[in-house]
Parts: structure tokens; sequence; C-alpha cells
């Protein structure tokens, strides 16, 4: 083992790159206990935290477990391997075995995004009180009264949406919660539109419950998708206005108002995914639909995973008091989903000014990271793509118009180890999506990535 | 404010009902602070756990709220009143607005059963360390393979249950579990079978999620739930075979034998919630049927909520390989439900010793509860009541035989400030539930609390 001081790749990689080799070859049997952190990097001269980088690499990527008492340990690497009949769960999440240099991916934040320190300190301060008694109790199943207080209390400062805490459910994720808002619903006979291209993972929720889904085509003419709309005969409508998600197309205020009627005349309910609100580099934020909504036709859905953590599983809903007490009386016997201790934990960290800390550096490290992309797109590939964004959210998309399919163009890039992604799942039909798109996103790379790893996308992709 | 030492009831109570009348009355205003801990002690000349513990109460009941920074505010007490147009949640959870002095409530498990402490140093650990990067990504979607690894293993060593770790989803709870299983089902065609009576958040799962639901009555003949579910045309059947709930019996082998004959027969599956496996009192477990089922037609379900804490919402289900992949494809796109601190935290704490301790002294505690229980009961009823438990569980039914109804009984209770729960709800059909059979809890009530409650109860019903 050795590390070299010239290469450019940081120790830590050129270690887990090393030690990977060893595991791939059987220099490390399965089962057998890599060298003590310690041990190893007194042997090689280096800092622990680099022999613990690199462990924790070789942790994520399932080559080795942590195991308490007994180190490192081996883990049998055929596992790793796809296979058809149990999928490994890095295949399942659409990860790769092993992360591409520059990994351009969605969702996912950049490692040390999550507020430790503070959620330690006050994990620590509940659990060493008498409020540890949640523990042993079943908790509120609409969530816990103090963090609806937080959450209402920012909805009504700042986001111009009059509600109240008893309006607020709180889920466990996107998914879990219109999971759950679709048992409202009867698929026998309600439609559920959507937008298309769309978010994937809902389309799957709704297709589960084996509900009708009506696609409503985002197009550069908003009239493609108002039409699709009004002819719906939905009677739920899940829409992201703030941010359309794949596209990142935000709703004109006109179009909202068409919406709101639609679903009055409709007799229909909204679904607001404002997901990624808290992201915004150019302009204000038009108001949510939800604040325009004056007939309790909108369901406004809000998430901690793009700003805080998306491991956390939290999210919440804010219903209109119709759906409220259909809600309360479909879930009157059922418990809450999301943990007790994670909900006041989280209230704790809304209410004593953490929350307002850490968003401001994550927004400033996130418009950081748009700025050096777009630079970086603009420097590297100019007019040889159409790069499609409105400065919001975590991602873009960018088009290379020299007819190449989405799957050429990944591939490309993952050879010179890039990753961007197809953005085929998005279509409701993937034979739709237009050709050329790929998703690129800035939530979990390094700043310090982004330009390099722009380059040498633009290398592969154009020589 | 003045604390009687000659009363029975201890100083934290008093308080708390001084308190709680200042609140009522007014001397105490929404919005008001209440007294510091510390000069309140001072003042009272009584320890300062003592203010805390009173205040805590109050908190739970929703008088106060603790704010950190501004100690505890008095809440609007009007919202507490029940209201049928928004009900507070303490009436959802089938609370009363004031604890009643001798609770015998199911499933709450004792204050300070938790291991917080345990908890807190793991959380710590891991906070602390590289590993924390995995709040900042997505988390595996059927479970981290360190707790799914943990749970097989104790499967297989100690309930005889042959699964490996791919087979385990960690979900959030029995309801979210079932919810998810169902959707692997088509609610047009396939029946549910399930136990009458039964657990009633599983049927109300199964009814939301709009199956047809066939009852199996459970009675003293098992020829009569055999014959029901052998009819059933079920695709599904939900059952408790190691303690049927509520009524505690177990399955006699040769109806689980017969019970996944008709499982093989009928094409069906059989989720098998083993929910308080750990709690047996007087004899060996039976087997459960997962270790019997040698053709893959049992999901079995395992649970936190009875013997850690029920506001982790987290449990399992260990899936036979052909739902395996129906599962493995219906949540390709999904994410966990369960947040990736607590199963890491929960790993670990199964993994470095903390489990076994923690259960056996759990297990110590509840079977203390059970002798004083059954004591008690022959001690103060006599043969004025059947007893029916089978030395399993958390809870046991008492019958009295004298004509009064279970809401005639539980109200003469409630007068004399003793909580027992009726069971009507347990049944398909409410107008079938057995007269005069309420139940007992002791999860949750003191073990010194168990003989006087008893002891007041006698009185209330019998004079």
């Amino acid at each position: 083992m050795h590390l070299d001081e010239h290469s450019d790749t940081p120790f830590y990689r050129q270690l887990e790159a090393q030690m990977r080799e060893g595991i791939e070859s059987g220099t490390y049997p399965t089962g057998s206990r890599l060298p003590s952190i310690r041990g190893l990097a007194a042997d090689l001269g280096c800092a622990r935290n680099t022999v613990e980088q690199a462990y924790h690499l070789l942790v994520q990527e399932g080559y080795v477990a942590s195991r308490p008492g007994s180190g490192y340990v081996v883990q049998n690497v055929a596992y790793l391997q796809p296979d058809a009949s149990a999928p490994s769960c890095a295949v399942l999440l659409g990860g790769s075995r092993r992360k591409a240099r520059y990994d351009f991916t969605y969702g996912n934040l950049e490692p040390g995004t999550f507020p430790a320190t503070a959620w330690r300190a006050i994990t620590d301060d509940i659990l060493l009180s008498v409020e540890a008694a949640g523990c042993d109790a079943y908790n509120d199943p609409f969530g816990e009264e103090s963090l609806r207080a937080a959450i209402a209390w920012r909805l009504v400062t700042q986001r111009d949406i009059d509600c109240t805490p008893e309006q607020i459910v709180v889920q466990g994720g996107t998914q879990t919660s219109v999971q759950n808002l679709l048992t409202l619903f009867d698929a026998a006979r309600d439609t559920v539109a959507m937008e298309d291209p769309g978010y994937d993972g809902v389309r799957s929720v709704i297709g589960r419950a084996r509900f009708a889904i009506r696609p409503c085509r985002v197009t550069d003419d908003v009239r493609v998708f108002l039409s699709d709309l009004e002819s719906s005969g939905a009677r739920l409508a899940y829409l992201t206005p703030s941010s359309q998600f794949p596209t990142c197309r935000i709703m004109p205020t006109d179009v909202r108002e068409r919406v709101l009627a639609w679903a009055e005349a409709a007799d229909a309910y909204i679904l607001e995914d404002d997901y990624c609100r808290d992201f915004r580099y150019r302009e204000r934020s038009l108001a949510p639909l939800a604040s325009m909504d004056g007939r309790g036709r909108v369901i406004y859905m809000g998430t901690f995973s793009k700003s805080l953590s998306p491991a956390l599983r939290m999210n919440y809903l804010v219903l209109p008091t119709p759906l409220l007490k259909r809600w309360r009386e479909a879930f009157a016997s059922s418990y809450s989903p999301v943990p007790w201790l994670n909900q006041q934990v989280l209230a704790r960290f809304m209410t004593d000014g953490s929350w307002d800390r850490h968003l401001r550096r994550v927004q400033t490290r996130n418009r950081r990271k748009y700025d050096a992309l777009t630079a970086a797109l603009r420097e590297y590939m100019g007019d040889k793509v159409d790069v499609l964004e409105c400065g919001t959210g975590l991602h873009l998309l960018v088009r290379v118009r020299d007819g190449r399919s989405q799957d050429e163009l990944v591939a490309a890039a993952a050879a010179a180890d890039v990753a961007v992604y197809p953005t085929k799942k998005y279509w409701a039909n993937p034979a739709c999506a237009t050709k050329g798109v790929v998703l690129v996103g800035f939530s979990s790379i390094a700043e310090a990535d982004i330009r390099p790893g722009i380059a040498a996308l633009a290398r592969a992709w154009f020589g």
C-alpha cells in the first residue's frame, strides 16, 4: 500500500481504491478484518482521519461493514454484483456500484450538510430530561404539537399560507404522504392528473394504488398543459408550480389562477408539492398556490429532505378543512409514521434559531454551486447545448442537440468518470422523452468538483 | 400553593393538580409563563425534580408547552375540549383529557422504559463520526444493511426462522407495513381474512385500502375459526398465533398445521404478527408459523414497539421469496419510510449487547407486573370474574358475569379514577362483542400501582 503525494487524487481516495482492489482480488477475504485505523495510519504515515474516510467510503460502497468491537469486516463482495433475482440496494436506488469521480446526482445532499452537532446537542438534551418518557408512549397520529406549531408559524410568516397547526399532518416523506392522501380518494372512480414529465416516485405511488393517471403535458406552450388538465376529469392533480420537476419551469401567475379555477369547477383538489421553495437564485418566488386558494382546494406539501436531510424521512401536508375532516376520520385509529424523538428534535431545531442559521448556510452553498455550474456550462459547452433552468432548485437539464440519445450521452460521460442522469423515467411514456436531455444535479457534488467535472464532461461529449 | 406531607398523593401529583386548577380558573392565563422550576422548588421547599415531574405531566396533558428559552408557557385550554369538528389528538388516540390515577392502558410502556442513556451514547457516537454523512443521502429503501443483519441473526438463532437479511424490510410500524403489503394484492379481487375479534388498527388499514374483509371467529371451539378461514376465499390472512389479540389465546400446533395447509391449498399468504413473542410468563413459546413454513407462505412481522419504544415507529417484515420479488418491483423507486439515524442506532444497540440487557430488564419487569395483576385479581375479585389470559403479552381480559355492559363497567371504574378499556372495537361487528369483557393492560402502569388499582376497581364494581 502506497500513497502518492504527487497525485491529484486525495489520499483517502487513493487508499480506498487500493483497499477495494485488495478486497476484490481476495487479498482481504470475506469476513476478515481490515487493519486498525490507528495502525494503518502509522504504517502509511498519514492522518487517522484519512484512513477513517477511506474506510467510510468502503462501508458506503458495501465492501466492508463497521462492527462495534470488531472493527471493519470485509463483506461478501459477490452480493454487491447486481443480480436480477435479488437486486442490491444500490442498484434499486439508481446508484452504481462505485461512485463516479464527478457525480452530478440529484436528491442527495453534500456530505457534511446535516447539522450533526446541533442535532446531537438537542437529542442529548431531550433524552436527558423527563421528556424522554415520550419515547414510551404512542405519539400523536398527526404529528407532535410542537413541530406542527413550528411549521405553521413559518408557513404563515414566510410563505403567506394561512393555516393553523391543526391543519398540518407530519408524514414520513413525499411518497408516504401521497400514499396516505390517496386513501381519501377512490381508485375505482377517481382519476389523478399529474405533470408529464413529472416526478416518477409519485407516479409509481399513484400506480401502485391503482388509480388511473392522466398526464398533463408540460411544454413551451402552457395552453397544452391547461387543456390537458381541464379535460382530465381528475379529482386530484399533483403539481410542482414553484419549480416543475424535472423541467424547472415556474408556473406563471395567470396559469395558477386557471388551475385554481379548474379545481373549483371540477370539484377537485390540487396537491402542491413545494419541494424546493428554499432554493431560488435569481428572483423572488411567486406565492404558492396554497396562498392564493380561497376555496380550500389546495393541499400543500413541504419537505425537509432538500434542506436538512433526505435520510430524516420527514415532510408535512397542510390539509384544507374538508379533507382534514376526512383524513382525521380515516386515520383515527392510526399511529404516527414518524418517530417522536425526531419530531421533538426538529421542533426545537426550528425554534431555537438553529434552523435559520442552517438554512442560510445551505442556501448560500447551493447558490455558489448554481453559479459555478451555470458558468462552467457556458465556458466549456457554450452553444453546443441548451441549459434548461429557471434559477431554482438543485438541478438543471442539459440538452445536447446533435441527435445523440440520453443513453449515449450518459454512457460517454460515465466513460470519463462523470455521472449525469437520463430523464426518460420522468415521462409517462418514456418513448416521448426529449432526445438528448440529461439531468445535472448540484446538491451532492462538492463546489470545487463542479468546474473540473463539467470540463471532463465537455471533453467526453465534444472531444 | 401548598404540598400536603400527610397525603397519599405524591408531591408532584399534588402540585400538578393545583397548577391545573390554576390554569383552568385563569390564574395562569393563556400565554403566561409558569414559575421557574428552581424558584418554585425553593418556594415550596421541595426537590426540583418534583416540580419538573409536575410540569412534565402538564405538558403531556396539553396545559402547558415547553419552549426552549422561555420556559413553560400556558396553552389555550379551550383547545383541549373535545370538539367534533377538530378532535384533539388525545381524543383520537382514545386517551382522555386527564389520566386516571390507576390507568390500565394497553400499548404504551412505563415511563422510563426507553433506554435513553444507551440510545444517547450511540447517537452521539454516530453523529460524531464520518458515518454521519449517512444523514445527507437517501437511504436504502428496504432498510439499512446493518439493521437487517442484526434482525436476521436474531430470527435465525432465537426464533428458528430460516431467513437472510435480504428478506427483511424495515418498516415504520404495523399499520404502515400492512398498508404497503396490501399494494401487492388487488382490492378489486382479493379478500383478506382476519381474526374476529382482532386488532382494530389493522382492520382499519385493510378497510381504508378497500379490501373485502372476511372475519374468522375466534371462540372456544377452534373448528369455528378453521371453518371460517378455510371457506374464506382469502388471498391473505392476518393472524396473531403466539398470542391472539385481544383474547390472548395461543394457537395450538395442530391448528397451525391446518392453517399452513390452507394457505398452500388456497394459494394464499399468511401475515403472522408476532407482536409479543418477547413476553411469555408461564411456558415456552410455540415455534412461529414462519419457522414451520416450508412453502414460502408466511410473511413474518416483528416489532420494537412492545419491548423498546412505541414512539420509535420501527418494525419489520420477513418476506418469502415470491413476495420479496413483487415487493422489490413495487417499491423499486421508493425511499425507506424509516430514518437512517434511527436504524443505525438500533442496529448498534442490537449488536453491542445493549439489546439483551434491555430486553431482560423489560421482560423481568413485565413478568412481575403480570404476577402482581393476576394475584390482585384473584385476591380482590375471586370468582366474581373470569380472567382470560394465557401467560403472554401485556394485557389480559376480565369478564364480569353479572350482565353489566362494557360501557357500564368502564364508567364505574372511571368514577373510581381507574381506567380499564372496552373491547367492542376489536369485533368486526361490535354488537357481537362479548358482554362484560374489558381489557386490563399492564405495560404502562407502575408495578406498585397494580394492587391498589385492582382493589379500587373491585370496590367500584362490586362494592
